[in-house]
């Protein structure tokens, strides 16, 4: 079988990490060119022979390029995603899809009639440790899943900038984390209410946006769930799950970057779990990125879909008209 | 000092512990008397040189009594208060006080107007890791509150009867939640949530009660809050508090009946956690009733008051509220 | 059945607790009277309805006393255990049961001519987490095993007048681990190799004594096994063992006073172990206590015999003599 | 500065491992060429653009290679190091460096002639768990070491074929132990006393080997120590190491794949540790050949020195010999 060929479109942090992934670690993958508008961040690529771009259309252009990766920003994915599924490559794309229903749901009907396959980056359902979880719930050692809790909190707030942009916590945090709750239940959420404050940070507030949240959630099944979250631990990043069924519970705990206890007459003493996602998740950024090219090379349907990126959106738009509004809202009330 | 001289009231599996500790582990305390209307059960009791009673009002009727502990059935204790503090006898009393606000606060008054010592047996705030958790929040390690969660889970459903006259879960057991979430907070609980569902026992369906809940918390100073609560874990009491705030995070996990694991080819085992409220708290049994009783020795204010036991109660009359109506609950709605 | 009816002789701190466990806790026994030199002890009790002697014969001669418990100095075991059999008296004791093996022999010679039961306080054996360790090795769960680690190491070391007398680590000290060796694989040591060295106070050198200690130990089965002892962790009771064999490895961790962990930006963080023997072991205390009274009320052998009281004096009296001469040395070299 | 350029000889499972983390993640190095007697094996390699010989010799004439790293076979060692040395190429070499005395003396001298830098393969010196037990005894928390407990144990015994040709279980395993030990205490060890037996596997017992040790370290410093060995555990890789001292206790445990728990009616549950040292120890075979790489580039000493290699072997030697001889060995008694 043929390497799948691949080019990277945006190389800040997220691109570079995919490249070097698909050049040294996924033996059915080639990385064949990359591009960013800034060209300083294309060229800070650690990957030899391939080719450099300051214009993605020189990627959808070649005819040797089999997929794509889109980690260029937000506002560029419903473009860059329509004009590689009109030249026929695969895509993989980082989420959001887009901002806006509107945009998702174009953008996925064009991927659908151009027959490309497609696959949103919900890089924890890659993590070993939420893998084994899910592995649990699978095979039954959990059994019907009654409450589902995810903690989900970043060691320190983004730029004030960046919280500008980012569409909210709902749409920046908690996304991931609804994409977590469907993934290791198997099944949809029904109903949202979420609530939350300004604890963090008062400028937080002052964008009219959240740094503390909690969310209930219903499931199709009848089984309960929550996602606490907050954008400042001072810790590391904090990121649990747990999945309490009919049978058993899993609990999936934060890793460390070491197994050293020290014990001296003010305790026993571990260090901080690994800081943020840069350190918690290689592997999982790995594991999405290998078994985007696997699908690709075995003409399979990827495992995360643009509809799961379309769901996690649409959960994030019930949450905050739930939080808006103070009351539970029905999914189905958001379309 | 004198000893403080106790008698029993109720002499069920609750009387008999709080007898035991009293006569054997509380040196300020002293077992002079016991009653129970059924004389069987008064007669179980372990101790020695103890006068027994099928008839509370002789306990009442004593000069050396100088204080009651009421653990007779939930439908007595408002006659039963109000009897003893006429009499002059300060009062431990189980849990709920009375079922209704005004009885409550009724019984309240009585006590006031008496001058009488009145203690409520949330007796988990006096587990050791309990307490531990909630002085890592006044010695300030943990900052300010800002997310509070509290698992809390029977290994099993109790038996029909009781769940018929127990007055549903969110008065049977998330009662005891939403006293730990004050205990630990500090805080005052000002608005909830509550959703839940029969996912356990269908015939806990047919009685109009839950098995499966999830209550969220809203507090004064800001902070958020989730109780999840199940009526059966198949494994044992699951029974896990978490206070995440400015400064640092403070778990309190499950106490294990031995620290032995075993590493297999299959993985390393550990035991279940101990099973229910006998084997995991007979140290917050034995606290509560040592506070009390240090309490009147010192002449001091118990540390939980009937005003602890009559909010609890108006916050499960709001979590009710919210479940009926599916909407989130002021506390102040309910009085 | 009659309930043992049990005399404590030497009102120390041990004799304290074995009378309070007697009274309260073992619904097979009976605490009848206690006795001290020094009436001031015996004073102390917190047991009511209790004689009390100044000399422990008025307590043999007692018809109704169908046990004694010898808690009071080693040097006083050998004359009192001689009489309390003579007397027809069922015997607990305190480790040693002497300091030389004549001594020993001799008591034991008595015992068993006189047909009452004996029982060596290794109260270890007795502690729930080193049990659940046993079972596994008795259950099958471990296997044959092949490597025996003990670690016990003390919070700080005994004051130097205890320490003059205590006989040195490896009879004050490692007699308790090597009766541990022999109750978790259910094996006889053949041979022992022992060093050490006086890392934590020169004073204890002073003495002729060690403060830490490694011992190796092989087994009539040919399993190994290591005992290292520390008279000073400084942070606690630090008592650890593992039992690895031919399926699986038990390991057996220290307790604490609760299950709280608190994370911060320094790193995650428990409380030490539980400070020493009085703190970590009361449940062990009880039982060996309680298993003693059974037997008796069950005419059945003791589960810890003199033999094993014997035995755990041999192999320290072997670990000393290979420390002397630095080289391995048979227990059959000792007698 | 320039990259070190690097020749990698032999292109077994060791040879593999260097050279990619030589071409993919060490930005100081690049892989230039590699070598093996069997061209099967060289031409596995997951690399592009490097030449590929069946002769190493090749390697050593080219003046474009900096540095070789030697992974053939041991009996190879001697001779390879020596003309490696006199090309003028940095050396880094898989242990052992020869197996006998007189070799290692032969080698460490030509290459303290020839003036090239030499660093022994001792990887777990750069596993992130050990190195943090490390800095703990380095930075003082642990104070003066006073024991040090090492367990090391395989998840199966090594193919018959591999045992006859090791040099036994003290040369095979013990010898990285050893280093360990040093590597922990920063202390030399002056004298063993090595005990074990054949629990395993009867074969391995006809080849005149061990497969379960037990070994006692006694270091210049005073403290004590002890390294347990099995070649099966049955379960994986069994790796931890303890260092108590006079300030607090650092215990390193084993790593795991995940760290998810699950709860149900038989216990919790968690997945054993990381089966053998590919899977547990990517991250030090990476560590060691950028440590290697850095100090060529920076001209500064490698952390692993030949005479860190030397007295490894000293140790095994002793070990050996105090099994045989059943006594303990002074290390000066070896050479």
């Amino acid at each position: 079988m043929d390497k799948v060929r691949i080019g990277v479109i945006g190389m800040g942090r997220q691109g570079q990490i995919h490249s070097k992934n698909i050049a040294y670690r996924i033996p059915t993958a080639e990385l064949v060119c990359a591009s960013d508008i800034n060209m300083e961040f294309v060229q800070r690529i650690e990957v030899e022979n391939v080719d450099l771009y300051d214009d993605y259309r020189k990627i959808l252009e070649r005819d040797d390029v089999d997929a794509v990766v889109i980690a260029s920003s937000t506002d560029t994915h419903e473009q860059i995603i329509k004009e590689a599924a009109e030249a026929g490559k695969h895509i993989f794309c980082e989420k959001p899809i887009a901002t806006t229903l509107e945009a998702i749901d174009e953008v996925l009907e064009v991927v659908e009639k151009k027959g490309v396959k497609f696959m949103v980056a919900f890089n924890r359902r890659f993590d070993p440790t939420f893998k084994r979880a899910r592995e649990h719930v699978e095979n039954g050692n959990v059994g019907s899943p009654h409450i589902i809790n995810i903690t989900s909190r970043d060691p320190a707030p983004p730029h004030l900038e960046y919280l500008k942009v980012c569409g909210g916590i709902f749409f920046d945090t908690t996304v991931h984390d609804f994409d977590m709750a469907r993934y290791l239940s198997g099944d949809e959420i029904v109903e949202v209410y979420a609530t939350g404050n300004v604890l963090v940070d008062e400028r937080i507030g002052e964008l009219g946006d959240l740094d503390t949240t909690m969310v209930v959630l219903k499931f199709e099944s009848g089984a309960v769930g929550s996602i606490n979250n907050s954008r400042k631990t001072g810790y590391s990043y904090d990121q649990r799950v747990e999945v309490f069924g009919s049978k058993g519970c899993a609990q999936a705990f934060n890793e460390r970057p070491n197994q050293v206890e020290l014990t001296n007459p003010e305790g026993s003493h571990i260090d901080v779990p690994l800081y943020f996602n840069i350190e918690r998740y290689p592997e999982a950024f790995f594991g999405e990125m290998e078994a985007f090219a696997n699908a690709i090379a075995n003409n399979e349907e990827p495992p995360v879909t643009g509809q799961d990126g379309r769901i996690a959106v649409v959960l994030s738009m019930a949450a905050k008209k739930s939080y808006d509004e103070n009351r539970p809202v029905r999914v189905s009330e958001i379309g």
